[in-house]
């Protein structure tokens, strides 16, 4: 496995992957990996005979007051495991190879960032569009795989693919959890041993949900409600938003009807975290 | 010569081409064809085994109460003025094939954007940014070719190429101009032929400040002035800006020194003209 720094190191391995007709596959993360993100990278390398992870923790998709600074690294540890999965190539490049003096081109994807994390985060999926565009345009992937706990980030991604026409397949890949139920995140590491606990009544809510829907719940505004005074039950957690939005354009619905995800962002004692369920209707 | 309406047609067309090992130029324009755009097609021709020229007149690149309903349209002509100068592949899709409903991807091009047109013609250059980029996605040439007559979006292309690492080189052309000196633009076709002379006015100001320069002017406000004057002796004219900037960053200048363009926009009668000149001093 090769580490690199470099944009134009990077281009040059894959260009030569490519000029001997090998397919690349690109996992693009902020790096500290988990089982989240091994998923991505097995995939990958199933599907692909190159296989590149990116490690770059993106600074203009942190807001002011954000955790930018306190994100969790560790280089070694994650090259190990990237190895181990049979990554080729990670791509780790400093912010000044990213973003030098002179950039200021910044992508816009509307209407989908009004609600849920895009309406609490002003320029979050800015920085994040923005960055996947780059990698997409230095790796020139013939896939690239997100995790479906940003679902978000998901959806902005497969929108701004579509709407400029980048030649790549997004891949979704299922939230992967701990065995208990939380969903895995580089976050988790901010918790405490009690706060750890709390934090389960995230994907608790998400099953209380879907029994919820199974007892006969037909408004969105009623399982919303229900949800928040479910979590509330829970001394440590405060909810920054419990949403019951359509599948695809993250809207508000009145109704539950096939396509419907419940999202949820609840802070744990200081740590924010998201959790994410498509919910179904027998 | 094939006419192409349709994106993945297009991109069966340059793919196979890619696959062959052939090299593929991009020549993006709003089409009704003048000299400007041949000369863009001639060095396309020239450097490329593949030519495609674009003829789309962007929608999201026109503010409410700008031309573009009246704009030019001729598409025989285009595609036999085409054919003359050896391009392979006219692509001409629809708005809706560039914009469907759901499309809300755009592309901020920030600072370079202040001046000039940029700072008259709020969202043109988002429009401008925008489609160029799903341009270069559908076809992914090996270059593009952009004319200097729209300087500012030569420059906001260059930048937003740079930044988000697009793998395209942009090829710079000079501007074009009839033999009495008005520069080729499509709008020319607006002017009576009262007007038609008028116009001379802004090519005889280039003229006219590279003069000034040689005869001493140091001043990028004293040059502006003259030139501003110079202009308000043309009665059919009126100023919408005169601008001395550096030619890189676009930003105002107070001395002229190796770097200065110097920018016009003019209405003549309804017709809005720009033209500008790189000067130089001895």
């Amino acid at each position: 496995m090769q580490t690199v720094h470099k944009i134009e190191e990077l281009r040059k391995i894959v260009s030569s992957a490519r000029n001997a007709d090998k397919s690349v596959g690109l996992v693009p993360t902020m790096g500290y990996f988990h089982e989240g993100h091994l998923s991505l990278m097995r995939a990958a390398r199933r599907e692909n005979d190159l296989v590149v992870a990116s490690i770059f923790v993106n600074p203009i998709q942190f807001g002011a007051g954000e955790d930018l600074d306190k994100y969790p690294r560790d280089l070694d540890r994650d090259a190990q495991l990237a190895e181990s999965v049979g990554v080729d190539v990670i791509f780790t490049p400093s912010s000044e190879e990213m973003y030098p003096s002179s950039f200021s081109t910044y992508l816009d994807v509307e209407k989908i960032t009004d609600a849920l994390c895009g309406a609490r985060r002003p320029g979050h999926f800015r920085g994040v569009a923005t960055v996947v565009l780059k990698l997409l345009n230095i790796v020139q992937p013939d896939r690239a795989y997100f995790g479906m706990k940003d679902y978000q980030q998901l959806k902005v991604i497969q929108r701004m693919v579509a709407d400029l026409n980048v030649p790549v397949d997004i891949v979704p890949m299922p939230i992967v959890r701990e065995s208990d139920g939380l969903a895995m995140s580089s976050r988790n590491s901010y918790l405490s041993p009690e706060e750890r606990k709390s934090a389960l009544i995230l994907s608790k809510s998400l099953a209380r949900a879907q029994e919820l829907i199974d007892g006969g719940v037909t408004s969105g505004e009623e399982l919303q409600h229900e949800i928040e005074e479910f979590i509330a039950g829970e001394p440590l957690a405060k909810i920054e938003y419990v949403s019951v939005v359509h599948s695809v354009t993250l809207e508000s619905v009145s109704n539950v009807t096939d396509k419907i995800l419940l999202a949820l962002c609840v802070h744990i004692g200081k740590t924010r975290l998201i959790d994410n369920a498509l919910l179904t209707r027998g």
